[in-house]
């Protein structure tokens, strides 16, 4: 009798940070692919604009990939789906709203002939050797889904992000039904999302944020400007519905939220009043009172149109002593900073500004640590693999996982590329196959490595500073030069001294180097440079990054 | 008669930021500054050290100034004085741990000759027209005070950075009873400390923090590390009693910490066992749970000790498995990220980590809401000043003031640099002085500006990319080149082709502006910038610093 062939699971995104969500369900020579997610660069990544999983090991396995279900509509679960369809041409699976989202993103990238296979909750899909069924849970964004994943080894279920919502704004609540059978029936591997896995109790329902919203409006008199994620549509039906009550009309400012709100609109998952969202020009027609601008720039962006409002700096929309301004999200971490100097300008301009998370004006679209106990006792898994998330939030997960009685050995922390796999009894770590992030910088998908970065770094803590020369070859005299120029160091016009003390020190370097016959320009460079470097450092304690170039005629 | 001089109030640093706190008292001919802070500089200020205030205003008036003094010894009040007393040389009053951490300051800065006036709480001191009043208040480093200067038009009360710790670790209370009396015999203005106006309570006891190290110096089972504010003496106190309790052994590792402990410890400041502190040497040669190690790094900073231990980059600190890592702080903001990438290396080295705000971990060193109200119900000021906060911190502060009293029209909202005017009975805004930020960058104090800042923010986004030319001059012929040299753009050896299609490029324009007879410098290097760049965008949509130098023969 031939060996069962192996079931294997391999993240090659979202282990160990928040972003770029990508799992590997293999069997034998097929391969499922849960999400295909982006992240935002860290602050370190300068320059960079986003960033998507390294898929080599997809691309050496090609023939083997059957197909990509997808969670959700957020960038951090289809964002890289527009750079890896490019190489991997294979049907995606989906429900309607996150499909409807994914087409918006491969039309502006121009890319065509993609397989959409639109499913819905409690459907099932034969892809390959895996039978996938779609379950519902209730999440920032309508229409996601878990993925339960029928092996001939068992069954894995992938919650992708949820959260426990008993009163969510469209009805849809978590599909505890199915959950419950399917942990009756039996779950093999449950890999569940850890974001909010450090917050004790539950996390509030989103219809909270629609009464503060309701409280906020009555106290105020003038214009109303609501900000929060553009892809939240619960939040902004929300906001639309109490504008509606209040007898407020709504304009929407912002590219993103205006995309996604006609989209939502477009396949039913939003719930308009007629003649209720009006454009910009027309609001500004109407007394203060009676409107509502939903917008961008909940994250303090510094281009977004309420960083340009708070900075009296859009062309269309000013704040005025007594508008009230909702800032419905929290900054996510490294934003804090930007959001804060936004709030502070806006309480500059005399607006009214609500925003403390303390004021229920917004909640997260992750379970807490209660939610996350419910699933793993709904589950009942035979083994507990916490994904999405930080190092610390997968440690405090599997704790939880512990807590409610599965067995240490059975829980796998695992980090992106390490390969997992299961028999129907036993669980264990393999090997690795590649994984790591690519840099998408403009057009250039991986072209940004480590020795730009690390330059841009560099560039961007004392400058630069290039030292020109021309130097006859047959005669190894200087003919021109030396000149220095540079950038980002010191304000120029006021330190001709120091520069002109620079370049005799250059020019003290290559009389000797002429004297001692040197006459090889590795060796001429890299005299300049430690010679000016030392230099500037002892007048400036500055490094400036430093540049000869030597021209020959 | 003569008209009596004005009494005036002009803050130069610490409204609408936290940091840079420096406040003018003036009254007719005399000034009086109370602190001389630094602040740490904003992301967007690439390769800055520290910020100080502009004191163009005090250099104005230099021979107003009669005196400064400090309310306590933390960088965002006495860290400008090391720059300011190269320019101002006049006395400093301060107390005795104050001075203490400043002679170390000014010593490393190689100041000598400035005049040091060490003073005690309840201490009155004669300074120009003023007599000031120190009045002890708790606070996150000991021998903090309040200041009240006693003016021929009325008492101004400075809190500086205080809170109301019950049961203060030194035992040391907030002087209650003379902030009553200086309240019950009237005080014109109260400035006080917006740092936590928007937390609503009480901020907890400094003494909440040794009970939750006793617990987890109780449970742990090998080595114990401990990382908190350098210059918190009440935390390092506490660790170092509860270390002897347990009987184990403390080292110190980090400079700052080290040097902190040595002045608090020399001037009294600290109670620690004889023999207790040991070197890192003989620590390592103590069974691991004979152990504690404190040491800086607790906002994560990339060259701390906490840093490489955690990345295992530390010559004489290893973090082993089943070690307890306690951060005893919560990230400033701006620092999250840094330090939760610290505590999830810590973890993934097996480490037990205690970290979360909610574990008591750590307590703030500033007043609460509730506090707030407290201060100005024994001030009861007849105006009201909040200071040292953001803008939004400013506007909650005066809220609380209105919720206790105080009249709308008496509370002022001041910006660095705006002149606020009292007499006896009204107080108003009446102009403003110079006030600003100066950058210190190395050596050079102010010498960085916006443009500098701004190319070496364009420098980190896409790097730069240099064109160089040599030519004849009498023939206006190209005697060598264009050579191009990039740095931080592209990684050249994989974009050989852009450069050359580029260099291409750059002959074309050279070509026709020799046809056309163009001999300017300025008009061909324009040229050479727009048509590279525009290539250059077209083929990466990035956008490098383009610097063309042209040299002659």
């Amino acid at each position: 009798m031939a060996k069962e062939p192996k079931l294997s699971l391999i993240p090659l995104g979202g282990q160990g940070e928040i972003g770029k969500n990508m799992m590997v369900v293999r069997f034998g020579e097929n391969i499922l692919l849960i999400d295909c997610g982006l992240m935002f660069p860290e602050e370190e990544m300068l320059g960079i604009d986003v960033v998507i999983p390294d898929i080599a090991y997809l691309l050496e396995n090609k023939e083997l990939v059957r197909g990509i279900v997808l969670t959700h509509g957020h960038e951090d679960h289809i964002g890289a789906l527009p750079y890896v369809l490019r190489h991997l041409n294979v049907p995606v699976y989906g429900t309607k709203l996150t499909l409807g989202l994914l087409q918006g993103k491969l039309k502006e990238q121009n890319i065509r002939d993609v397989v959409l296979y639109t499913v819905k909750p409690r459907d099932s899909v034969q892809i390959g050797p895996f039978k996938v069924e779609f379950v519902r849970v209730s999440h920032s964004i309508p229409d996601a889904v878990a993925v339960a994943v029928h092996t001939p080894v068992g069954v894995i279920l992938h919650t992708g992000d949820f959260k426990i919502d008993q009163t969510p704004v469209d009805g849809q609540v978590t599909d505890f039904h199915r959950l419950a059978q399917l942990g009756e029936e039996g779950i093999l591997v449950l890999m569940s999302d850890s974001t909010n896995a450090e917050r004790p109790g539950y996390t509030m329902s989103e219809r909270v944020v629609g009464n503060t919203f309701d409280e906020n409006f009555r106290q105020a008199k003038e214009r109303i400007v609501i900000t929060t994620f553009a892809s939240n549509v619960h939040r902004l039906q929300q906001a639309i519905q109490v504008a509606f009550k209040h007898n407020r009309k709504v304009t929407v400012v912002g590219r993103s939220m205006i995309n996604v709100i006609n989209v939502a609109n477009e396949l039913g998952y939003m719930d308009i009043p007629d003649g209720l969202l009006i454009e910009l020009e027309e609001a500004n027609r109407l007394p203060r009172n009676k409107v509502v601008i939903l917008t961008t720039g909940s994250q303090g962006e510094p281009m977004s149109a309420l960083t340009r409002m708070a900075l009296s700096d859009h062309r269309q929309v000013e704040i005025l002593r007594g508008d009230t301004i909702i800032i419905s999200a929290t900054p996510i971490p490294g934003n804090e900073k930007l959001v804060a100097r936004i709030i502070d300008q806006l309480f500059k301009q005399g607006a009214r500004v609500i925003y403390e998370s303390a004021s229920d004006i917004h909640v997260s679209g992750h379970p807490s640590q209660e939610e996350l106990k419910l699933m793993l006792n709904l589950a009942r898994p035979k083994f507990f693999v916490p994904v999405h998330g930080e190092y610390r939030m997968l440690i405090k997960h599997s704790e939880l996982a512990r807590d409610v009685g599965i067995p240490a050995e059975n829980i796998f922390i695992v980090e992106n590329g390490q390969v997992l796999e299961f028999s129907r009894r036993s669980g264990r770590l393999t090997g690795r196959v590649t994984a790591g992030k690519v840099l998408v910088d403009g057009l250039g998908v991986g072209d940004v490595g480590n020795i730009v970065l690390r330059d841009r770094k560099l560039l961007s803590q004392d400058g630069i500073l290039i030292v020109v020369v021309t130097i006859n070859r047959e005669k190894g005299l200087v003919v021109a030069g030396p000149d220095i120029v540079s950038r980002g160091f010191v304000y120029v016009r006021e330190s001709e001294e120091l520069i002109e003390e620079a370049k005799a020190k250059v020019k003290c370097v290559l009389d000797k180097c002429a004297d001692r016959g040197i006459s090889e320009w590795s060796s001429i460079k890299s005299q300049v440079r430690d010679t000016v470097g030392k230099f500037l450092y002892e007048k400036t304690r500055r490094r400036p990054m430093i540049l000869p170039i030597i021209m020959e005629i």
